[in-house]
């Protein structure tokens, strides 16, 4: 029943849906005396936005987040975070026409035979909207994880089938899809817009790198950190895959290539991707996730109605072509979620660097 | 701190070293009136048992499970059942000369520095020995989702290096790898034997599948179908990646190649891998996971010991050359615990298809 | 950490301060197609109000409930529902002087020790303001006891010493105070005359009744239905006890007086309070609340100020004398929750009762 | 469903039925480091034994503990601690006339309802042996409690309707009704002795005194220290009334007499009994519980079979005349465990008192 909450000790609990009133977030546990402003908030928001590429919806979404409780005199004060963000600029009309009639790929039909209803309009709480929430209650766990010295960074290693060869993580700012490899980013460009012109849809990879990560953090043997990880990003919608370090490539190693040596000075590989036996071994934590094409398309597709009578659909809109780069932010933001709530946890036992 | 326990209305707490007394695990939350034996349950741990295949170690673990409460009767009675396997034939001698010094690829390091101690024999509560219990937990959860009319089986489609081509599911029994493809289970034979002489390991992938699942199961958005199937499967220790449906390959699938159009008989493909927006769609569920070679290897390797300073190691001992086909039923045990308790939770505020 | 959650299956997270910008819930797990408007929830709200009573604070607080998320077309739709009240009329000048200075019998002095700093407006978090958002919860919990036939009623039963001799629950509703007895009623409102002039306050007791509630709800053996309705109650800041049945009295009973003799028509006394082993018996739920005294007076105390010198305090403003009435609906509302959430999880392994 | 674990990060779940094969429980979270024997827990169990007083059962149990797991050379390794106690001196012939009968008092009925089956024997889940997995698990918590300062006492101060009325606490063991008032505790045994020879049974009430608990534990709003007592409190099958530093003599208190005064040197009364808004104020924590008498008497009752017919039933065999004394070490374990949960959480955010 009740699963819009995430996390044990900082723990996040997002709400609305795409063509309500408002989504938000209640980030509850964390520590108090932290610098928190809206602008730190929005500056993630931002992230998220429809930016200058083609990719990306034409809802022109200004995501404006306002925080409602939790902060005062600019700081935190151990009490809930709540945080809202209207929805503007938006059109049901245009899902007038999608509510008897499921669209594939997306929740549709799901939601309809879990619960009997559904808010047809833009996808209603299964919207990629929903994870405008997620990004806000991000900000809030990365001020847990800077001071602990955590850095994480997401880019776009594949899309369309172009893969990124670089890791340039200075290239990724400077272009539309946070990609490391500004070659493979122009590419990748071109897959859109030949996807746009055909009214289709690509999917894509994204690689997260956690840098600063302290040895210790991950609670064996179900609470793995490994395990906290895969579950906060397969709960991003259009993921379909979740890899920590050298991931389904170890099905094709040998121990003697996969055990990373261990030297006085660090690990000599990273095959681990930061985690053995579910706690971090000090070295980067290193996660992909597979993201799937926008199931939303112009090209005519085949489905069914609520009634269960055939139907063909070509869905017309502001729809993005993938999912990347907007789902970038949204990784971060699950993936710090998942580390302030381990670093707290830990710290519970294990005493304290960062709070003493 | 606490994670040692899964589940929310189903919920499984395992504890136990690998050479401790015993190791065992609580079931809390079963409902009432469902019959249970050891016998049930000792089925599914005799498939985790070393046995024929020379890829399995040779220490002789019968391992015997005891039910020591929530049985009366023969019937489960809504109360606690509390598992118990006690450990035999354990040598502790062996490990002695790994009291100072960290296995590559083994928690060991991360065990020591989390807790500033550790049970370094056998590797403790990080051996693959914890996954006993849940073995013997999710025989109580297969009691449940039977009930609903659900089957999981899981089966091996790589190792090292070598593919299934088919699925053959009735072909899964007939060889020590549970492989669904006879011919390229002798493949992978010869190449355990490869690596076994070679003092090597292997990796390799296991899918896992679920027929007759209802529609409907899983909860947005934190806790969706996927996220928790994620979740539970990377916290096996072997597992570095887990991915649903068309998994890594939706990234370069179009939306129209990967969108699964929608007939009143149902879906025409699966990439969804029977999950959509995190609700089961009725479809079959296939999952698979990324499974590393075993670490403890006979070549030598870098490493540390306790104080930091440089050693080399070389692991004998009787080990596994590969997870496979041991962690076969391990993972099929995790998938049955997660199915229990969403359908369970699913049952909470959706009636009763089960147990009216 | 995270405290700011209730419930399991139908969970209530609230957030918000006293003179912050706004207090609110989030509902989740509420199941589908259950009817909800504001007015629903708005009605409840109203009963919280200072209305006619000298004993309730004359901060005029016309708390107006908006519904953010989780309905559509009027109903729910299985997703969170997120309540926001907005905070009016307040003046935070009113508190400038506490700022440097902790209040007896209040918070103050154990959140600044607990978080190094305080939202001293009001008392922030720790302000009984923060029991509308359980409210307004509460009135979505209502919706789902109500379909199961579930009623809960609470009502004043003692005020200043004076004692209710009679629980006409019909006269509930026509005396200021909430009491089943009016000429109590007279009597104890004397006493609230007096301690205002006095510049005190007073103490009460509360008691609830469930009427309607089915056997068999409560899980044993750490969440029965009585140690989470202790624990709710408890929550609620003036509460320093909790008494089911025939409560403290049982000290001083036999076996023979306390045991509730059972007949095929039901059981002859009530002493268990509606609960035998944590489990509802069919009968009654009733709980008794000890509530203290409004610790902000106008009679001058000993006190420190944040710097630990010793300081006295006068406290003037708009302070009511007694909890009571206003507590009664805070009191309903958490029992409703606790309800609703035990309602749902006993649905989910012994079928549908309600939803079928 | 599941409720048979109690806790955050200090969690406890306990298992087993009265006449089964054994009961135990798992402590899930203890920081590593902390030494911890067999013998440490045995001497809590030993408190819980039928000792000299009449009042007590003849059933000799030696409850016999055995640490299965989570202990490597004396210390604590952070993994979980598996406890079991087996079942010894076990007639379950005792029990065959109630299998078709329901005991006035106890849970039979309500087990029955709830799960269409129960283990008869003894009181299977319900019967107070079940508390004996509890104080075994409070003595892990003591230990973690005592690091941190903490030290807790519960001893009688009312039974049979005899109060003590001095609170000496070295006098508490020297009497077998652990009675801080030697001379009450005579007059208590007088009525002990009175009851028995009615066949009848007794009441009373345990107050629990926290020492040492310093100022910040506890979590806002619904997961206060005094809501997380009166939770775990009212678990307890016994108890049926929980009450905070005054307690219900609140209700009769004007905010002058019951506020607390605060010096520099500390508080000048104890009417909160050390908790303020949810959070400890670094005074003693005081709590009662009221205890019901014990259910089990030889006098003749009314009672249903399981048919629904009129019975009557006289019960004869091992039955304590009072949960006093033997429910005393359950008051303090049950305590132990809510402060040793609520330090750990406190750390997560405070920074290290303790584990530095």
């Amino acid at each position: 029943m009740s699963g819009n909450s995430i996390g044990r000790l900082f723990r996040v609990t997002t709400w609305g849906e795409s063509h309500g009133v408002a989504t938000g977030a209640v980030g509850d546990g964390c520590p108090a005396n932290l610098s928190l402003s809206e602008s730190d908030i929005q500056k993630e928001l931002n992230l998220r936005n429809p930016g200058l590429s083609p990719s990306s919806s034409a809802r022109k979404e200004e995501d404006i987040v306002e925080i409602l409780s939790g902060i005062f005199e600019g700081k935190t004060t151990g009490t809930p975070i709540s945080l809202i963000i209207k929805n503007r600029d938006v059109k049901s009309g245009d899902y007038a026409n999608l509510k008897d009639v499921f669209r594939p790929g997306h929740g549709d039909i799901t939601y309809q035979r879990k619960y009997g209803i559904r808010d047809y309009r833009g996808g209603g709480r299964a919207s990629a909207r929903e994870t405008a929430a997620r990004v806000a209650a991000g900000a809030i766990a990365g001020k847990i994880i800077d001071l602990a010295g955590m850095e994480v960074i997401a880019y776009t290693v594949e899309l369309g089938g172009i893969m990124a060869d670089r890791r340039d993580l200075a290239d990724i700012g400077g272009n539309a899809l946070c990609c490391p490899d500004v070659e493979a980013a122009k590419k990748m460009q071109d897959r859109l817009d030949e996807a746009k012109k055909k009214g289709d849809s690509l999917g894509g990879i994204v690689e997260i790198v956690v840098k600063g990560c302290p040895s210790g953090l991950g609670e064996p043997v179900f609470e793995k950190m490994d395990a906290g990880l895969a579950g906060a990003l397969m709960s991003i919608g259009s993921v379909k895959g979740v890899e920590i370090g050298a991931g389904f490539r170890v099905a094709r190693m040998s121990g003697s290539e996969c055990n990373d040596p261990i030297t006085p000075e660090g690990f000599l590989s990273n095959n681990a991707g930061g985690i053995l036996a579910g706690i971090t071994n000090g070295d980067d934590i290193v996660i992909r996730v597979a993201c799937k094409p926008i199931p939303s398309i112009e090209i005519t597709q085949q489905t069914i109605d609520i009634y269960g009578k055939p139907e063909t659909i070509s869905i017309h809109g502001r729809h993005d072509v993938c999912v990347i780069p907007r789902i970038v932010p949204v990784c971060e933001a699950m993936v710090r979620i998942v580390l302030a709530d381990h670093f707290l946890r830990h710290q519970s036992a294990n005493g304290s660097k960062l709070f003493g």
